[in-house]
């Protein structure tokens, strides 16, 4: 309803709201799972124990890319208690055409004649026993005939490279990448192209012209509840997927095509997710489980190690190649970006990480020529996918470190020369979408302000250098897209909110209950978030892409506002009053009279009994226009933009080459914070995730084995890793068309930290680093090559 | 919508339609479950099993009425791998008041100071195996001192009786009852009546005057599965409650009641049930499991035995004193009727029964002048409460006995004495409500022309004497109610339909999806019908009374019948059409010009994507006045009338006594029948169950004490008992207000078997019998009595 949008558009900046007051809204609260968290009575898909269940485990090539000759399970199947050994020749019975996939249908279930990375499953073992089933999956013998790999995104983009895939085959999904169908010969899996205006001419009129190749290291997302599916047959009447997926509602769709079922025989259900950050969604496991199952007949579930989730999914590793032409007063006029993203062996989404990311390569900026490439390109690599900021962070790295090179270079502040460069609400992206609720100015402000920008440092002494660095990155939000929820009244006016969102730490089952609150006028702990049950809760696309409070907010207050509607037309027919002269407040429908009528009363009029449910319906679809495939554009690419600023204050030690960050500031433009205690939480956790992927995180491939697959290897952010002082600050300018004008803010934290702190080492050192994970040991032979003494390569 | 109702109310009699032609509705079919209740993959919540499960064993009371002085769990805590024994002090730590029930909160948790009846639950024993939990529970010792009992219902309504509750305490849901707030002093929970006319003037005008008490034994369920429930709780989430109940809506009202939760804290689901017929309604194990799960903090699972299931609940036995004035030429003008319902010690349905039955106590008849009385009576014996045909059973083995002698008497053919009396549509019933959809002609016209009653019968020869006899019951639908439904239209489009209502055998499941998909233009098996779960499928106030294919019915037809008008509005915009000359039909959306639309693309329309839901919402909540409490009168008293006749032919063997019904017909007139196969075995097979407690079931009750508690004693009718010819008959008059014309059918076949058996047996015999059963003894005594040479009492 419109009276719940708070600020009309055109006065954008100001923070006061024609609704009175807010009560559920803007509250910091404790999520409502908390103490179910600590008492351990929260449900995860992990702990799911049934009757009769199998367990299965994976067996996995060894080499990167090869023809599968022979499979020997003999060995397995000799072990006592292994119930069956699953490979594509038996799922082939089940699944004639076993390919899967969000972007393109190229992943098979089971490894289906070739293999085309190390880790990629060949065979699921099936036993009564976890412990006998890892034994007899070791003994399951593969026989391979070895292809030429290659590894890295340029090469592999590259004539003559050897080929993983002999045709792509779109998903269907997106209408984007239908245009895909049929190429062969290739590696790359989706070329995003952006146009506007004339790049060469652009660089022809720049007085400077600044060139770079920036590269990202591959990490993955650890998270601490591994991958879990368990698929329950239910004979005829179909099949349940209990899964840690943020995309409930995807798999079903998947999964029912894969079979060749109709959606309703399939159904899927989730519960908290112990960390999601994008590797848990489309299909991961769910469709290995199902086909296992209904071979079997037995419930069958399958868990990875942690260990295994580095072969499973993975961050796309980049190579940015950025050429800017300036002016000498500083402004940005022409910019080309050409980027290589390493997708492994199989797409999932890497073609929409590609295409989605790919068009905001030239950052939050006013640049009249634009020439944007994105590759996804085929790798025998690990899969990448989605993972917090779904690319976003890579190109941030590239053009904010190009940012303070190109600012140093012609002697500007770099926080001046972002303001001088600035893309501002009104102007027109390089998509020619007009640019709306984007608050650069708001964001830098803020920067400014919480950086102290003005005062000078204490720039360290010995060997300990200090300085500090700033960046800004944007992100466009997912679309086309849909969610649909449902509100449940219940006798007593507590609420159920049917909602496909997945809770997997982020707190959207709180912040959805505040609002369904605020519409209702109820108090939140009096809302219960139904969890996603594809039989039960409606469709979403999925929890991804900083999308659900946005979209799914909007659906649950449209829902609400119409379990409200009906409410209030009941008692405005029972008390003989006009609508308008009713409120749905403290738990009661209350007359501008006073006259109360509780929700039982509701009830009794609309049901003749004290019992019954008002359902509330809503959706929200954003408008949006395809870009064109040549130039890219689009004039409605986006519901909203995300932007995210950082600021950091690091001291390196020039001994050892060690970083360690004095302080690290985050802002970001959060529209309206429903719950500023999560949007500070949201923002602060993911500044702590990008840290690791910025100084130490990364995936140690050698041949496409993965040498640090284990926690104890693969170094994540500890409590002494933190940056000492760590803020998550935020400006509210509510957005027209967020729900009580909130944006959403999962990802924007991750957008600038890495480029900020590589921007403060460059200030405190002049060294250049082009390449994530700043390791001492980087960071050593870049100070060592600058002072004319390189470290010898060992 | 409008043109869905098939037939005008003024045109009743005729059985065209205004629509074309139905595709799904009308059509015989398998239930959709058939296949998985074959292959064991149905669900029922006997079979549940939950990781760290107790098991409760319940100690009941060996005495009929008394004190309970102490309880010594001792013995029975120090048996290994018992975990608790629960009593009604531990309950009070949760439950400060624990008094529950649908009408009176009259029952406890667990016997709270005094016993009121053999077999009433005292304590709960847990322990991670079951035999245990039993064992265990034999070990609880517990002192009582007695009280006298009073086992009678009519010795209990009379003054002087021992008095079972102190006051009464009305539960609130039926506003009905609220009069009876803070009554004292009597074991009458309810008494019903009604007036119409002056009953002593008719007698007083009447030529004969007819009086006789009949009698009806106490029987019980008898359902194949027997209760369960596991509750399941969830820390500070609160309660998940798996539970084998009729009534699911109800469960999770009177639970959050009774601890004093929001209602969306518990969670109450149900699968199939393997029977219902009324036992498994309202709180049964529910509130004794919930506690004694959330007192362990781990899932608790109670499951009767059959045995216990006899103290658990019972249908009323009854005394009817019924007293008819007829004129000579066979009119009925004055009839009066006084009926004692044995409730037993717990009130539970009970005076919902007297009440909502006891209003038709005068029959399907045009009688002038009407004094009913109706008396809710506590015993000592086990609760009474509704079984498959809420009390009507019993009141019509009383006016369909007395009528077939009065028309013996006054030498009228019974089919005619019943034609000559008919109270027929337009007319107004005893309560002042006007009969529509009440087809007392086609009824007796039918069953006129399957008996070939116009055909003389062999009568038999030697000691074995042949006879045949008719009987005809009328019920009211129950009101105050509400059912409401969704509908999902997945991307596909196949569907799910959400509904509370329980499919326990019944075939509900199948006839609400013909309803959706004959709305939807699907085919029935496109349509998944996901069963009752408080949080996701909404209100429904139980699955009894024959309610659940009118009432869940028509609300599901609304819910399908929104889903097609927002599918058709969708399509119509993509098209540019008007929704006029679109129709949802084989799956797809059609134009009068042949463009199809087909789901998929409507989602697309719809949401950009090619998936997503299309919910529909339907409620359907009939009218109603509740009557007046003094006179019983009401306009608008009942949905919809059933009406039920039978035809008997029997042999009887004058040696024994051994009644052997040859033929069994039934008839009812149920609108239009949905699924017609699944019409015809609810009929037949109630005739079944009703031909049980006619020729041989009842409970053997001494003090309170039954004697026959198990199947081995209690005998439910076997292959060799059914009636060597069976059938059920129905004649179709749509009714107006049903869905697609149809009316409920659970119930009317065993209105009429007991009344139609016994005047067989006095049409073949001349003997008079009062009670039922008819067991041979009894036969054999009376026929004994009419010959002058009683048999000896044993």
């Amino acid at each position: 309803m419109a009276d719940t949008i708070v600020v009309p558009p055109e006065t954008p900046g100001t923070d006061t709201e024609v609704r009175p007051q807010l009560r559920e809204i803007g509250r910091s609260m404790p999520r409502l799972e908390s103490t179910a968290k600590v008492d351990g009575s929260a449900e995860y898909i992990h702990n799911l124990r049934l009757p009769g269940m199998l367990y299965g485990r994976i067996h996995r090539s060894a080499i990167a890319h090869g023809r599968i000759v022979r499979i020997d399970a003999s060995a397995a199947l000799a072990v006592d208690g292994v119930h069956a050994v699953v490979t594509a020749d038996e799922v082939a019975t089940l699944v004639p055409d076993p390919y899967y996939g969000p972007a393109l249908h190229d992943q098979p279930i089971l490894a289906t004649g070739k293999v085309r990375h190390v880790g990629e499953p060949v065979a699921v073992v099936l036993a009564s026993d976890p412990h006998v089933a890892e034994e007899a999956a070791d003994l399951v013998s593969v026989e391979y005939a070895p292809l030429e790999a290659v590894f890295d995104e340029v090469a592999a983009a590259a004539p003559g490279a050897p080929i993983l895939h002999d045709e792509l085959k779109p998903a269907g999904t997106f209408t984007d990448l239908e245009h895909l169908a049929g190429r062969r010969g290739t590696n790359v899996a989706l070329d995003a192209r952006l146009r506007c205006g004339d790049v060469e001419e652009g660089f022809a009129r720049a007085d400077h012209l600044f060139e770079h190749t920036f590269r990202t290291g591959k990490v993955t997302h650890t998270t601490f509840e591994p991958m879990v599916s368990v698929a329950e047959p239910h004979g005829t009447n179909g099949l349940t997927i209990h899964t840690s997926s943020q995309s409930p509602s995807f798999v079903r769709t998947e999964i029912s095509r894969l079979l060749g079922w109709p959606e309703n025989r399939v159904r899927v259900r989730t519960a908290f997710l112990g960390g999601g950050f994008g590797a848990k969604l489309y299909i991961k496991l769910e469709a290995m489980a199902a086909v296992c199952a209904l071979l079997v007949g037995k419930p069958v579930r399958i868990a990875l190690t942690m260990d295994e989730q580095f072969s499973t999914i993975t961050k796309h590793g980049a190579t940015v190649r950025i050429k800017t032409g300036v002016t000498r007063d500083g402004r940005m006029i022409a910019r080309q970006v050409e980027t290589f993203w390493n997708g492994g062996a199989y797409a999932d989404i890497g073609p929409r990480v590609t295409q989605k990311s790919g068009f905001t390569a030239a950052g939050p900026y006013d640049i009249e020529h634009i020439k944007l490439d994105n590759y996804a390109v085929y790798t025998n690599d690990p899969p990448a996918g989605a993972l917090r900021g779904f690319g976003i962070s890579q190109l941030v790295w590239a053009y904010e470190r190009q940012s303070d090179i190109i600012a140093r270079t012609l002697g500007i502040d770099p926080l001046e020369f972002r303001r001088r460069n600035a893309l501002r609400n009104g102007g027109r992206h390089a998509t020619g979408t007009i640019v709306y609720g984007m608050e650069i100015d708001a964001v830098l402000d803020r920067l400014a302000e919480e950086m102290e920008w003005h005062r000078p440092i204490d720039r360290g002494s010995g060997t300990v250098r200090r300085g500090r660095g700033i960046a800004i990155g944007v992100k466009a939000c997912v679309s086309p897209t849909t969610s649909t929820a449902a509100v449940h009244v219940n006798g007593d006016g507590s609420c159920a909110v049917h909602a496909s969102t997945v809770d997997m730490g982020q707190a959207s089952d709180t912040t959805l209950a505040q609002i369904a609150a605020e519409v209702l006028g109820l108090p939140t702990a009096a809302i219960r978030v139904v969890h996603p049950d594809t039989d039960v809760t409606p469709y979403d696309m999925a929890t991804l892409g900083s999308r659900s409070t946005f979209h799914m907010g909007n659906a649950v207050r449209g829902a609400a506002e119409d379990a409200r509607g009906q409410l209030l037309r009941i008692a405005a027919g029972a008390l003989g009053v006009v609508i308008d002269d009713l409120e749905c407040t403290d738990g009661a429908i209350v007359s501008r009279t006073g006259t109360r009528m509780t929700f039982r009363d509701v009830m009794r009029a609309r049901f003749a009994m004290q019992a019954g449910t008002i359902v509330g319906l809503g959706a929200y679809t954003p408008s949006y226009k395809k870009p064109d495939l040549e130039t890219g554009r689009s004039p409605d690419i986006t519901p909203f933009w995300m932007l995210g600023g950082a600021g950091a204050e690091i001291e390196v030690d020039c001994e050892t080459g060690r970083i360690s960050v004095a302080r690290l500031v985050n802002v970001a433009d959060v529209g309206r914070a429903i719950n500023p205690a999560s949007v500070e939480r949201q923002l602060t956790s993911a500044a702590i995730m990008q840290t690791g992927f910025t100084l130490f995180e990364e995936m140690a491939l050698s041949d496409g084995q993965v040498l640090n697959a284990s926690l104890a290897d693969y170094k994540i952010p500890g409590l002494l890793d933190l940056p000492r002082e760590l803020t998550g600050s935020f400006v509210e300018i509510p957005h027209r068309d967020g729900p009580f004008g909130a944006k959403g803010v999962g990802e924007t934290g991750v957008f600038s930290p890495s480029p900020a702190i590589a921007n403060a080492l460059y200030d405190a050192t002049g060294v250049m680093v082009y390449e994530t994970p700043l390791t001492p040991e980087r960071v050593l032979r870049a100070i060592r090559e600058a002072e004319g003494r390189p470290l010898e390569r060992q």
